[in-house]
């Protein structure tokens, strides 16, 4: 039975996690293909849909798989990191967008509202910053690990799919800082224009990621501890949420290049680590086009969002609705008396 | 005040119909350009979904657009050319299906159930089949006007956006010959494998309508006429449709390559004859991404769709909704007392 795993108690525990990840449910897939080549379409007419009915049947363990109830969770965070000027917006924007996620007033609240979905905003340790990881590790073990189970505690069993968002001012740079030490290429392959930068900010960027990358050096060999050292309280508690969502049965939306960073090291502790999930957009911010290609991502949506909030997995929800709707809804030919090709 | 126009009593009136189609509001447009820079989030963030909500609100003419109510109107239309061995599926299924579209069975009824939206289902000229075009002129003058009233008619006014969608066996065989006359390249430039032709059916398909072509030669030297040498009921009535909404002031999503070549001589007749309307999607038939990059086209999805039914434009509808609730629904940054950018 799918359940939400303990939490881990420390790195290695967190490792053993990470490498027992549960396997989809192959006898559930078989069912739904099968059953999709009866329906009243010719076959393979609705695209990806069908694909992603199947891959939202695999993790929910069913062969009828639903899209009814879905959370949209928003983890906020902010950086120590900022200090170095990195971006031009003030740290307190994250506690007031917080305020204006609950009073309803953000795009992901109207988002949610059209995609009928549950939405939850979740301060990752109460928006204190991370240390700045231009001179000492974002987080000790202890708030990494506890950033982390803040996530895996926030997925609700009650969920058919979840969408994960982040909200942090400063948080494209720990998120270009992991890809560059997870992929290599330097902070110049991964910095972008985050909400705003020009040129001139983004080379700057640029060079505060270098310069983390230079301090910490041969520390971050392994994917989690480069999760520690260089991303941020909401990005550990995205990839706890989707650690307890592999384990509870939950398939996962993901957004923005952020948000897809925070999960990057899953798919280099497992061969299949990302599995369960989906890239619902692929983001105008320029390291997320190279990410999703280092992790084998295709995104459902190319929008030319840039914004996170979880705003395009929340505009995706519809995507896996109609998906789900059409395998477990549709006749057959022979229910509808509908004749075959020839 | 926008309204229904009165059905053109000969081509000479529905080709002064297509050259007066009305202009968009761009006082409302300069007005949710304003408004936009306001809200709370980085200018240009949320990518095209700002482009679309104030493309809804041009041709609705109001600078706080809506997609509350949706319509979906799927035409269903026969086809005599099917007589020429251009699909392997029985005439007969057009109307089985159209029995399965009331019955709730088919994909467009979960998609529409999922957006929100108003199925109507309407068959054109009793699903008796065309002529074939490679013997005759698809239909004549009385009849191709009499579809393309049939469509004027099904677009309701209490609608804040219409998806326009079809179903008819064969019918990729008269989209592609519109496009070939309309924008030349022959049937090999346009056929495609429609419900699932193997190569040597697609060779065949392609012949079949360079016959067709040759058949009618120097007679396809205007859209209007074209559309009624090589189309259908459905494509007629769907091209009557988005001219009615037009008029009506209602923003209308294009489904896939039959229902975006239904409405191809609109732009040919009239410098900005589809600025009302937006691609909902790129289709997996080979000639609809032929067909957007001739028109300027640029779809919202791209999921390798290859039905119909509307499909793709009912799958898009929650897209627009999201745009338009975004900007009407958010706060600006002086509302949620949100710091701007230094």
């Amino acid at each position: 039975m799918p359940s939400r795993p303990s939490h881990p108690r420390d790195m290695a525990a967190l490792r053993q996690l990470c490498r027992d990840l549960p396997a989809p449910d192959m006898a559930a897939d078989a069912a739904m293909t099968d059953h999709d080549s009866h329906l009243t379409k010719p076959p393979g007419s609705l695209g990806r849909l069908e694909e992603l009915a199947r891959w939202a049947g695999r993790w929910q363990r069913t062969d009828r798989p639903r899209a009814e109830r879905v959370d949209i969770i928003v983890f906020a965070g902010n950086h120590g990191v900022t200090a170095q000027g990195v971006t031009p917006w003030p740290i307190d924007v994250t506690r007031q967008m917080v305020e204006n996620f609950r009073n309803g007033g953000a795009a992901i609240n109207q988002i949610a509202r059209v995609s009928a979905a549950r939405l939850h905003v979740v301060e990752a340790e109460d928006l204190r910053p991370t240390a700045d990881m231009t001179h000492a590790p974002a987080m000790d073990e202890t708030t990494f690990l506890r950033a982390l189970a803040t996530g895996m505690r926030a997925v609700r069993p009650d969920t058919d799919l979840l969408c994960l968002g982040e909200m942090g001012i400063g948080n494209t740079t720990p998120a270009a800082a992991l890809c560059a030490a997870l992929f290599g290429g330097g902070g110049a392959k991964w910095a972008g224009r985050g909400t705003g930068l020009d040129d001139a900010g983004v080379r700057h960027k640029a060079a505060v990621i270098d310069r983390a990358l230079d301090r910490h050096g041969t520390r971050l060999a392994d994917p989690l501890v480069i999760a520690r050292y260089l991303g941020g309280h909401e990005l550990a508690a995205i990839m706890g949420a989707a650690i307890a969502a592999r384990y509870m049965g939950i398939p996962v939306l993901l957004d923005g290049f952020i948000c897809t960073a925070a999960v990057a090291p899953l798919a280099l502790l497992h061969p299949h680590g990302l599995d369960h999930t989906r890239l619902s957009h692929c983001s105008a911010e320029g390291g997320h086009a190279h990410l999703a290609a280092a992790l084998g991502l295709s995104p459902l949506l190319e929008l030319g969002l840039r914004l996170g909030e979880g705003s395009g997995a929340g505009l995706a929800i519809p995507l896996v609705r109609a998906a789900t709707a059409c395998l477990c809804g549709m006749a057959t030919f022979a229910q509808a008396r509908v004749s075959e090709k020839a």
